[in-house]
């Protein structure tokens, strides 16, 4: 568990966790929250719906003076809608959870502790907020220098391609054989599942790569960070953030991470999505300026839009096309990134 | 004069200026005050330095009542180190001046108003303070979309190459010629010289290419938009803020500035300069993704550390090689590159 950046909250939040689902109308809505229970199942005690919420993660059902009662100390505000705007269901919820005793965590643009109720509600109970997107201060300029320890970032074609869920699959894969992995989380469900992080989006231009650079710090262990990656270096609207980070995490690694089936960036049409090869490189290209010795290991295939022939024939031409492991972390696993990650960066 | 962002200062705070050099160690760090003297010498009446201070823009040396005595309405406190952190003696010369009757502005990171000593002066005086790199807020996000106008934005090799001079040479130049062109601030001094912009390097790090968007809107009187380069795609602290601002900023043309004496990027000792060539085909492949049509239309050099001989024969290679106009904008004029950029973008 991280002590770094956000995690300054950390101590005055954390799990056990509530998630509170509210009124989610899609699958996307709970998208913070099905992370957690997915990746942190041993964190989450409970979940709670209003009754017209048609989802479930399948956790027990409770109330948030039960949820109290069960052990959690925190609820994550896990569902985001359109803008991450709160409902009045979600601020009257909100209250009722500090009343009850719980810390409460949110993602969403909308912040907590803007609002003059929940503010009030976490004053008379004690309770600690915590906005995930909140920008974060003291944050030093990078400084390039090289650091101990070996890292591996995720990157890709586009935002919204697996990256987050690429890394959590190589920490796990790289747990099982024993290797020292750590998740470094740089988004809101990252900073969630990790209980710390930076919400690299969130911090002021100047300090990308400062943040980066304080999300995976020197390790000695000779453990591995997995870093989460965000957005690409080919989106008019976040190549920033992701070039900060790119050179701050100064990557002994890159995972590639791709959705095929994506006809334009996200968000914006008009903007086809690069070829794979060209956005590889160009990465590789960035990322030398902090690590020359900077490999691409694997490519991470999101073919949930493909059929299992597909999905094994497109990953099998990439594979041959860049000479590199290729496939889906949810339907195949990452192992053989995990094998050529670790015959690459052997020493 | 822009409408955008800090601005708003304006009308509470403006010259006549007193310049604060403090204790400046080096001449990169009167850089702000250099820039004002230099570009707007009529607004200036004085500077102001520690004992210690080893540098001089030649103007009057006034003390605090002095400066007001002599009609200075507003201190600029220009002189900027690593992270723009603010020493124990500037804060009790800022004091000192608002106490003196002076408005203070400032480009640090750390704000004038984050500190409640300045801010209880500023008050028992009813002076102003402003922040030239205060984050700016309701920036949207950038769209990428291609607008109205012509737009030229400088790059370079490194930080602190001449960019903000360039930009205003080339306005300058283009005004004599009766051409429209609009200097568009992106940095603390830009912006004291300007009367507006907003300080690229302040925003949150998801809306630096919605900002550069916003700096240079759509324009439809034939005018060219020429913009402040900011830091360089090869400094591995401020990268991500150059890429955002290349993407907004969608150029029609790049003037790619550097100074061939630096030995590595600023600050940064054991990063080497990038080679002129590959850094402006970086920015070149990196301004494509928003405007495919985007040029470079000239190089300018800073040679104040070569001889005469040594900068013409200087200019002459790098321009036989990059098949550019290559000129020094001090010692040199700008006319040529001006040149280059009407018979690239005559339409």
């Amino acid at each position: 568990m991280s002590d770094h950046g956000n995690a300054a909250g950390h101590g005055q939040w954390g799990p056990p966790y509530l998630l509170y689902l509210g009124t989610a109308a899609d699958d996307l809505a709970i998208k913070t929250a099905r992370g957690l229970a997915y990746w942190r199942p041993d964190w989450c005690v409970g979940q709670h719906r209003h009754p017209s919420c048609q989802f479930t993660l399948g956790l027990p059902e409770l109330g948030f003076a039960e949820a109290k009662a069960a052990g959690a100390d925190t609820m994550v505000v896990g569902n985001a809608n359109a803008g991450g705007v709160m409902s009045p269901e979600t601020v009257t919820d909100v209250v009722a959870a500090l009343d009850a005793g719980l810390n409460v965590v949110a993602g969403l643009h909308q912040k907590l502790r803007d609002n003059p109720d929940i503010v009030a509600a976490a004053r008379r109970n004690g309770r600690t907020l915590f906005d995930a997107r909140e920008p974060v201060g003291q944050i030093p300029v990078g400084n390039g220098r090289k650091r101990a320890g070996r890292r591996l970032l995720t990157v890709g074609t586009d935002c919204s391609v697996g990256k987050m869920y690429t890394t959590l699959a190589l920490e796990r894969s790289m747990r099982k054989r024993g290797i020292k992995a750590d998740f470094r989380a740089t988004g809101q469900t990252g900073i969630f599942v990790a209980g710390g992080g930076i919400p690299i989006d969130s911090v002021i231009a100047d300090f990308i790569s400062g943040a980066a650079e304080l999300i995976s710090p020197a390790r000695e262990d000779g453990g591995w960070d997995l870093i989460e990656g965000q957005g690409s270096l080919f989106h008019p609207s976040y190549a920033g953030v992701s070039l900060g980070l790119l050179h701050g995490s100064q990557p002994d690694a890159l995972v590639y991470c791709h959705e095929p089936k994506r006809s334009c960036m996200r968000g914006l049409p008009g903007f086809p999505q690069p070829d794979i090869k060209t956005c590889l490189d160009a990465n590789l290209a960035a990322a030398r300026l902090t690590n020359p010795a900077v490999k691409a290991v694997g490519v991470a295939l999101n073919t949930s839009k493909l059929t299992e022939r597909e999905a094994l024939v497109m990953c099998r031409e990439i594979s041959g096309r860049l000479e590199l492991p290729c496939l889906d972390p949810v339907s195949m696993g990452v192992e053989a990134i995990v094998d050529n990650l670790l015959a690459c960066c052997a020493n």
